[in-house]
């Protein structure tokens, strides 16, 4: 194979699985070229993406050599992406009954899904999550997208145990809006005593569901390395978590004016 | 920018976004090259992922020009694969009280999602679906990775409607193994009059919810183009709907001897 094949190759298996350590022994002897023209191989690839933006690729020192492709988007492409987002977000005709704002197209568009979990994983992958988890079902799309951008399974909480989940524990926690008690159950077997997990959810208003989630890792024994939010609220002022990273700040529906005023955490725009 | 990196700026912007067509002119721009020498770079990357088994690289002809990549398995990775699932679902510990399978671990990995999506993508891209549809909780993840892959929106119906979701259409339809009346409803906006649907789940039984959804489906006046089952079981024998395509076929969970009896689908054997 010539080095404009081997290229092809290589950068198709590297972008298809994001975070997947590849052994560069591996690609040695399926190619059947030397480790230092690999090598040569892997710089040419990681330029390029460098020079357009296209993510990192990252080479892993040690006794095997390992190699990866981390989708990171720099701050200008955030901006740009979250700015977008929320362009599509004023336009007026989303305006439901009640103040609510219509988001089913945006969030369930593959586009918007694969840029927001690349974005989560910029943020998100230092911290080593090795489970991404949220609370059914709105949250799903959002979280599996994260998930799969940093190459960990997704952990679905529900709000209703089923059979098929065997063993669960389930617990009350006050949603922070509404002020109810609600219910939240996760099979036993979901996620192993110990885990670091990254929550993620679509949407935040008060943070009550959050705040039970990380109740539930605690229940569970495992460490929250990290909590993102597509969109939150500006009401309530007062959100009942600390620590968590929005990327869109909905600060108000206005009904009488058909206006929706949303623009990128400050974070973003920073 | 020499061929070498050409070639990896193009297959990576490729392998990102499947099924999405690509013009020809707007690389050649970007790269500053004629038409025939991106026509050679095209080539050498259909070739090599021709050669790999690594999926399609097409050209469209027309005024424009243009090139998408599709992430088609051939019949021996797809028995390969599903193969390898069933494998996976034999293993004793996941049988549950009640004769229920825990599946969970696998149906929320990113490994297994992207490969079924791909699977379906492969089966049913031909009939050319506009959005891929199902029905919550589960099936979800199944079905936004194979929206994702064929580069269409998703489709959430719910179990109950939200006001978030503006003006729904609720149905009522009976379940098939339970023989439950029970609701499914779907915003009005969420699917235009007309569109090509591809429905997708993760399980069937007697196929009531199915059954269900192509109800609903006419009743938005659109076109089921198909309809994909990750798992369906061997009971009951008679099923309610006639066509679809299952992946994997549960034929019983015994729970005495402690095991799961399971085979990749017969057109797969085949």
């Amino acid at each position: 194979m010539r080095r404009a094949q081997r290229i092809a190759a290589i950068t198709g298996m590297l972008v298809e699985k994001p975070h997947h350590v590849f052994d560069v022994g591996d690609f040695a002897e399926l190619f059947g070229v030397a480790r230092s023209t690999l090598s040569e191989d892997l710089s040419i690839i990681r330029s390029t993406f460098e020079d357009l933006g296209m993510g990192k690729v990252e080479t892993i020192a040690g006794a095997v050599g390992g190699v990866r492709y981390l989708p990171d988007l720099s701050s200008e492409q955030i901006l740009a992406q979250i700015e977008g987002i929320c362009e599509r977000l004023r336009e007026p005709d989303r305006i439901l009954p009640g103040g609510f704002v219509y988001t089913d197209d945006l969030i369930l568009s593959p586009q918007l899904l694969r840029i927001v979990g690349h974005i989560f994983s910029t943020k998100f992958s230092q911290y080593e999550p090795q489970y991404v988890a949220t609370v059914e079902t709105a949250g799903i799309p959002v979280a599996l997208s994260t998930a799969r951008s940093l190459n960990v399974p997704l952990v679905v909480v529900r709000r209703q145990s089923k059979p098929t989940e065997g063993p669960v524990l389930t617990m009350n926690f006050v949603s922070g809006s509404a002020n109810q008690v609600e219910t939240m159950s996760l099979s036993r077997r979901a996620l192993p005593t110990g885990s670091r997990v990254l929550l993620i959810d679509d949407f935040m208003k008060a943070g009550g569901t959050l705040r039970g989630l990380i109740n539930l890792m605690d229940e569970f024994e495992c460490t929250v390395v990290g909590t993102g939010v597509l969109i939150e609220t500006g009401w309530p002022e007062k959100k009942l978590i600390d620590d968590y990273l929005s990327l869109i700040y909905l600060q108000e529906v206005n009904v009488e004016e058909e206006k929706v005023i949303v623009r990128p955490a400050d974070w973003i725009t920073a």
